[in-house]
């Protein structure tokens, strides 16, 4: 793997403290991070002068659902169930595995741009997202998506037996169960999922409490709310990862936080969708690790982590005081916070972590002026401050610039065009 | 004026419905919108292929301190007077007439990058700004900014002399009077404001009941809500423009609708400093006319029109349903809303209407798939996908540039490090 070495970057030494350095990257990590290193030290490598860059985490979007970007815009403006029954339902139902390739391309492609270089996602046709994701050199824990309620049992066993032989892991990819819902799986695979994740070190991630209407059909039929649900199926442990908890009881999150596991919050989705105002505060007190994610592009409808980023911490604010949430806590829940819970040594600008990070403008006029680096990031600027995004150690977006992105919007606009004309 | 013909540009025109258009600005408004205009019909003038742009409304910024921009980042992540007390005050007892030109202009490139051509401004040392917004092509109505328990009597004097010569007045810079708020304007000053308005015809825009503190205090010294002091002193009706008004009682709603008033909600700022929810949702309710500001850039900490449009939409949906506020109402209170209040004929893509418009690429990722153009622009795009944007007729950024824009980040980061180290 060859090597990089940024000359003078600034980063943050101490909160609020910004520093040039140099930054040696090799063999995919942060090799070095030093005042000065000079070309003997760092030997054959790239010298890329960053003395107008400030080198910062990229994201790690902890949720979404990558394909649903092809359904952008598509429904809007209205209630959940007429959204999914009359919209997105039967314009899912039209999506071939080839248009989820083109659509999980796009996906990417906007999730490069905005910075991320991580996404956890739960969809169908897993395996053409997991081939995008290795083509693309970003990484991503790609999910078996499981439903009965909803989905052939045949297509549940092609998944377990796909999770059983570990097929598709690699370097950057890894697999998880996802099982979608409390409301769309049945007690009984809520089980087996908790069991094959067990067996196979699998971690786990599902939509929870994302809805008053799902705690509430979850304590008539279960008569205990979701998390008490996974609870009793031997499903809360430091192994699950859950979306949106935006519904949970002070026991849910009591439970939740002693089995040490994660939560996803969704801000804008859950605003966008009226599911509730997202509980970062009451999360973030109880001592649950909770990091961002941005959903799917059906509903939120950007996947560009940096408005769910500020979003949190706006929302942090305006349900505490101007002090909660302060900017570095915010990006932290967008980037190291994600990347552990996911088992990514990343997320930090720091010796030996992944090297993965943005080269972000400094002229930029939203940039200027600089008193605080990390606080200009998370509430001045957006993601066209991105020059370039660096992961695993080679530059994946250069100057704004993605390879091949032309022909993947193209692709996309036409599969789109497609669809709609498709009876 | 030299004339623009913008071809084949997409345009909404119905609800969800777009189309091709032929766009012909002359004499500073779009004075033809068909389906095809000839060169011959057009004229002498300039022919910009736009079939890969859509065309959409300019951005009006409702209430901002377009020079705080130089404080952007400074002090965050703290309680309102501490804020104030400790950081913002000291640094604005430095600036000077020259500082607060160079801001201004750093303010107005972030604003025009942004697609903003308008702002309603409250600051000091107005003169500088007004030069500023002539020099720079887009408009403004420009507050003297009046506040006699922090100011010298000598300076609310040169204000009124200002205000009653109309100094500096032209095609693009409207005056306005601006008393601060009911806490730092004196009863005898507020009247005295109304009064000066009535007799020279010019509006009033005031911080309005923004937060709890100001309300119970205003109870405390007045006996009334902050409306209704404005009531009682002569300053409700149909001139009045209120930032913020987050506090409102339903009798507040109600005189503010009955009077024609409007309120500028800033939902970033209000957010970031715990001010409380904007009550989007009850002032519309109401019948009163909303439109959105971005506030200073040291509490929000961007002047991006869009990034407030959003999450205007987001606060209403989740304040009530996902119907709530729909992406073109939304845009409206981010455009037409906005103008018709500072009594600019604009914001719309209309034939006859102020030639203010936005060109977004349409094959920037977050655009793509474009199965409804509004939809797309509030809830999925971002600043970053407008290519050009034209004020009053003539292109003030084109394919991203802004002219002298180099310059003007470079002489604000300049001052900027100038003020830190000034005791």
């Amino acid at each position: 793997m060859s090597k990089i070495l940024l000359k003078s970057a600034l980063i943050e030494a101490t909160r609020g403290k910004s520093v040039r350095r140099d930054i040696l990257i090799a063999g995919g990590r942060f090799q070095k991070i030093a005042a000065t290193i000079s070309a003997e030290e760092a030997g054959d490598c790239e010298v890329v002068d960053s003395s107008n860059f400030a080198v910062l985490p990229a994201f790690y979007n902890g949720h979404t659902h990558a394909a649903m970007t092809l359904l952008r815009g598509y429904a809007d403006d209205m209630e959940l169930s007429r959204w999914l029954n009359e919209y997105i339902w039967p314009m899912e139902a039209k999506l071939r595995p080839a248009d989820i390739r083109i659509a999980s391309r796009l996906a990417v492609l906007e999730m490069i741009k905005s910075g991320t270089v991580f996404f956890a996602d739960m969809y169908w046709h897993h395996d053409e997202t997991l081939k995008v994701v290795e083509e693309m050199g970003v990484r991503a824990t790609i999910g078996l998506s499981m439903a009965d309620l909803l989905q052939p049992p045949e297509e549940i066993e092609k998944s377990f037996a796909f999770l059983v032989a570990h097929t598709g892991e690699s370097e950057r990819v890894k697999l998880a169960v996802m099982p979608h819902a409390v409301y769309t799986v049945s007690e009984a695979l809520l089980k087996r999922c908790f069991a094959v994740a067990k067996a196979e070190n699998y971690l786990v991630h599902t939509h929870l409490s994302e809805t008053r209407q799902e705690v509430e059909n979850c304590q008539k039929q279960y008569g205990c709310t979701p998390p008490q649900l996974l609870a009793r199926l031997g499903g809360l442990n430091d192994k699950l990862i859950a979306a949106h908890c935006v519904h949970f009881t002070p026991e849910d999150r009591r439970i939740f936080a002693a089995a040490g596991a994660t939560a996803i919050t969704n801000p804008c989705s859950n605003l966008k969708l009226a599911s509730g105002m997202p509980q970062i505060n009451e999360l973030l007190a109880a001592g649950i690790r909770v990091g961002i994610g941005t959903d799917g592009a059906s509903s939120n409808n950007s996947l560009d982590m940096h408005d769910d980023m500020k979003l949190a911490a706006l929302i942090a604010k305006v349900s505490g005081s101007a002090e909660t949430l302060p900017a570095r806590e915010a990006l932290e829940m967008a980037t190291v916070r994600v990347a552990e819970a996911y088992g990514l040594n990343a997320g930090v600008i720091a010796e030996g972590k992944l090297a993965d990070c943005l080269l972000i403008d400094l002229s930029a006029e939203s940039m200027v002026p600089c008193y605080d680096l990390v606080s200009n990031w998370v509430y001045a600027a957006d993601s066209r401050c991105i020059d370039s995004v660096i992961c695993n150690g080679k530059f994946i977006m250069r100057g704004r610039h993605v390879d091949g992105e032309e022909d993947i919007r193209c692709e996309a606009a036409a599969c789109a065009a497609r669809l709609v004309q498709t009876p």
